[in-house]
């Protein structure tokens, strides 16, 4: 995943989100080193999933699974689970498996909201995508991807019951709820939960207080709108620009009350 | 759901599934009293599901979900879970949650099996539906639907922990299961693995052990079996009828291990 996954960073907060990326002479050494944070629990994610998801025989059933898992561009909020597990004092691996979970939910979003529908109740998606399979096989892969989340965590030895449970609660809810607002939204907003949840199953998984997690899931809400915003066309990029620093802003200050050194690298997240 | 959900019944098995039911006055009175218990069972699902949900404001929100859940058919495996729970001798409220939770997967691969999917990669389906909703609802909606049946079983605290994620692991694995045959399967078969889940789910709630589980799945497979190739057409229906009867010797012989009491009734579903 490494390259394809930028954290979000005060030199993108001031940009276009579609701006040319800095150049590594111009970027400064502080984000190199967050980027190389982000990268390396992007790295451990894929190496998961790619565990879990090997090609093997029958190929036709596995190869569409496996490239449709691994086709859409990464989100940020898997990572973002590994790193509020780290936050709170967790170890990387106890998040592991709730991250490639909240990746496998986003591959599912990604591959449903990319389908062909042409009856017209759906405005074209202004993303165009390659489709390697046909209609049906990317409908019945996807619906095969978001089930296969759950059973990774139902199978997962790492964490009590208990807080595998909680896990699963809050991720069907994330997910839960875009089906939920599809019959009044007009348009797509993939991940519009993933980022609060994943902040959440990682705290959960961490071993965080009640208000960590409460807070972390507070915090990856302002990342997934600040996120939002910037992929988004806006006529007055200097209004957007403004309210990305004040949901900044007020994403850091979930974070005051936490050890400074504990949520550093996340923090990085939305730029510091 | 009463009326809607018959039970396979030696009646069914002999005639065609297309042939109209036997009147009440030529059905033997151990039906009557078979579809009683199949009825009662169904009954209280709904009444759960009918409670989890509600349809309330935003009605642009609740009412495709609400919608989409009861209007399709009925699948026998949430009935066959809560059989299997009370066949191994557990409270039928044990596994109301999962047997409810099996719906919402019967219904979003009966809700997703139907979307019209234009771009020619799926058989026309025999069955038309009215489609009340636009296919962007259908296909979010049905994606919404899945891991509401999820977050039922997680957030439900009648069972272990334990037990429920173990029940999540047969879920996930029959409704995953559907997706990754998708490649290589040109026909849909809707509920292809719910009923040997739902037969498992019920005897892990009920208290089952290893042994009854494994059986009472197996069972359940030979069920679906059955059902589905009662399903088809065929071009003998004399070796039809013949494999369905073989098929449903040996989905009895799978209850001989038990205390025939307490199968009595689970055993009605293949028709005593």
């Amino acid at each position: 995943m490494a390259g394809l996954h930028l954290p979000l960073c005060r030199t993108n907060l001031i940009r276009s989100s579609s701006s040319p990326a800095p150049s590594a002479y111009t970027r400064p050494p502080v984000v190199t080193r967050n980027l190389s944070y982000w990268d390396s629990i992007n790295s451990d994610i894929e190496t998961h999933l790619k565990k879990a998801i090997p090609i093997r025989d029958p190929v036709t059933v596995y190869e569409p699974m496996h490239y449709l898992t691994f086709a859409p561009p990464k989100t940020t909020a898997s990572a973002l689970c590994v790193a509020s597990c780290e936050a709170v004092g967790g170890n990387r691996e106890d998040a592991i498996v709730a991250a490639s979970a909240i990746h496998l939910m986003h591959a599912t979003i990604y591959t449903h909201d990319h389908l062909v529908v042409t009856d017209g109740s759906r405005p074209e998606s202004e993303t165009k995508i390659t489709h390697r399979f046909g209609s049906n096989v990317e409908l019945l892969t996807g619906d095969g991807i978001m089930p296969f989340g759950f059973e990774l965590l139902a199978r997962s030895t790492g964490s009590s019951s208990e807080k595998i449970l909680k896990v699963i609660v809050e991720i069907t809810r994330a997910v839960g709820a875009r089906g939920m607002v599809a019959g009044e939204d007009d348009v797509i907003h993939p991940d519009r939960q993933l980022h609060g949840c994943g902040a959440a199953c990682g705290a959960i998984l961490g071993g965080g207080s009640e208000e960590e997690i409460e807070r972390l899931k507070r915090f990856g809400v302002y990342v997934e709108k600040i996120q939002g915003l910037l992929s988004e066309k806006s006529k007055d990029e200097g209004a957007k620009m403004e309210l990305a620093e004040k949901w900044r802003a007020l994403a850091l200050k979930e974070l005051e009350y936490f050890d400074r050194k504990k949520v550093e690298q996340i923090s990085t997240i939305v730029g510091v």
